[in-house]
């Protein structure tokens, strides 16, 4: 078939259709602010707990992508969800009162490009007419579930990143308008040895090489084919780290080159390190900011390439290491 | 296209070409005993801790059907897994050896059908060639993650079932031969208001039954239209809830429902209350048991339905419920 071709998928019948961005306070105070569909500023956002925060800001992004597509739930074929909390919770707490057919997915962060892959390929094969793609994140369910109970007042290490409180929402259907899906790779684990839940960067820079380099060649393309080649969230670390390995191959992608987790906060002025991190960051970067400019042209191919660090915190104190995978995805304006 | 029907999925193209099942010795002692590819009988296996050892129970059973089809690994397109434990390691730690494209899948015990339902609409579609979908689970990184830790020694009510230590694997492709993957559909998240980690079977049946329902009025059947309805894993309890729910629709199913988690333990002399369950429990009793006489034609359409309990520990200890999911595929010998 035409979309075959070995392990880059091909599409010719996918579009987003529509697409939302769900942030908390800190988000919406970065250089993108103002760009996002909805901000809650109390990162409880009325719920009792954080868990049921994040649930709550992954409900709203659907709800803002069904009420930007006019359509009830019921009109949905099928959703991929997933987010970093124990057991997927965020995804099937947030959901359940939609009722859709429900498929849970699990990529760490890379887990947008996850969602947005698998949807395209369903719509494209004519398996699902519409289908969502959702992720989610929140910094403090995060924190004290992989690191320490935020009252602790542990110190983070200039490595780590911080997990973005955001939520973003694709609706996938063959509308024939961009941003078209183009083409998708999955990604293989790469384990770089790293063993410190504060410097993910450096776990999934290897894998993000690896996915971008397959991709391209599938494709025939150069990096300079692209606008932008897009990665969520390698961070400042994870950011020099894949631009290196880039350059031992003689190819230079730092000027085409942007990262989710280093575009959600502003580095100088807001207190997270190595930049930006979780489900959430890429996703409310490429849904409240790139899918509106490939919509409209301004750019024209974009090589989403989102990373996960398959962390746990039972392996990594059993010594265990944190393997990488990342996800490619190419988006058109035409 | 000729496989689109709403919100069932209907394959021309998809096969199981081959499938193996690695269980430990109580797996191996229940009634099913003699019909896996290897026993494991040290619940560690050799390894240091129980979660490298279900990595290691994956790694083998995917090491099995890359054998029986004599193929290496990077002749696999891609590869659905997961898991029960936390971010979903056993997946992530137990393949990365075998470098194959990944994507990472959580449907609690329903995974398996999940990763079923994905190897063949990929398959079939043409996007993959050769897909593989594993699960597994184990009795005590299960039971320490979600319940207790197993030497605090506390009572398991008759309610609770037992995590199977097991892993199952499938290689999907388009032999043109059986196992034919012939339709599939997606659960949706059914909340049945239970929030008792013990009492998986009850939050669990009102999603098999929807899911079993939807799919065989889509499919135009009626259970007697089966050999075999198999659930996977409502146990004891379940299992009478979902008979009881067709009961009300005047449909008697008991005579063709099959469970899983009442297969692969024998209750009566075997300590498990109401059953086998995780990931590994449907997973290993279909690589095991079923999927051979479907091959054989001795079974020649089964309707294999796994349910989920999307539970976790902090959103109970929040007075949280347990949200249950179930997807149907259905088997053929024709």
């Amino acid at each position: 078939m035409d979309y075959c071709s070995g392990k880059t998928f091909k599409y010719a019948h996918a579009s987003v259709e529509s697409f939302a961005a769900v942030v908390g306070k800190a988000e919406n105070e970065g250089p993108y602010g103002g760009e996002f569909d909805e901000v809650i500023e109390d990162n409880k956002g009325g719920c009792d707990t954080w868990e049921q925060a994040e649930a709550m800001f992954q409900r709203k992004a659907v709800g803002h992508v069904l009420k930007k597509s006019e359509l009830t739930p019921d009109k949905i074929d099928l959703v991929f969800a997933g987010d970093l909390l124990n057991q997927c919770v965020s995804s099937s707490y947030g959901l359940k009162e939609y009722y859709m057919p429900f498929l849970g997915i699990y990529g760490a962060c890379s887990t947008f490009a996850e969602g947005l892959l698998l949807a395209g390929a369903m719509v494209n094969a004519g398996y699902a007419e519409r289908c969502i793609a959702v992720t989610s994140s929140h910094f403090s369910s995060a924190e004290r579930q992989f690191r320490f109970p935020l009252n602790y007042g542990g110190v983070r290490p200039p490595t780590s990143q911080w997990t973005a409180t955001a939520s973003g929402a694709v609706l996938v259907s063959d509308t024939g308008r961009p941003p078209f899906i183009r083409a998708a790779t999955v990604g293989k684990i790469e384990d770089m040895g790293i063993n410190d839940l504060n410097n993910m960067g450096a776990a999934m820079a290897g894998a993000a090489y690896d996915t971008l380099s397959r991709h391209m060649k599938h494709m025939e393309a150069e990096p300079q084919d692209y606008d932008l080649i897009v990665t969520g969230d390698l961070g400042l670390v994870g950011s020099q780290l894949l631009c290196d390995l880039f350059g031992r191959d003689g190819v230079d992608i730092e000027k085409l080159h942007k990262d989710c987790g280093l575009m959600l906060f502003d580095r100088s002025t807001q207190d997270v390190h190595s930049g930006g991190s979780g489900c959430g960051c890429s996703a409310s970067v490429m849904c409240g900011h790139f899918l509106k400019r490939i919509e409209s042209g301004e750019l024209k191919r974009v090589l989403f390439c989102a990373t996960g660090a398959l962390m746990s915190t039972t392996m990594i104190q059993q010594g265990g290491t944190i393997p990488g995978i990342a996800h490619a995805v190419e988006l058109t304006s035409y």
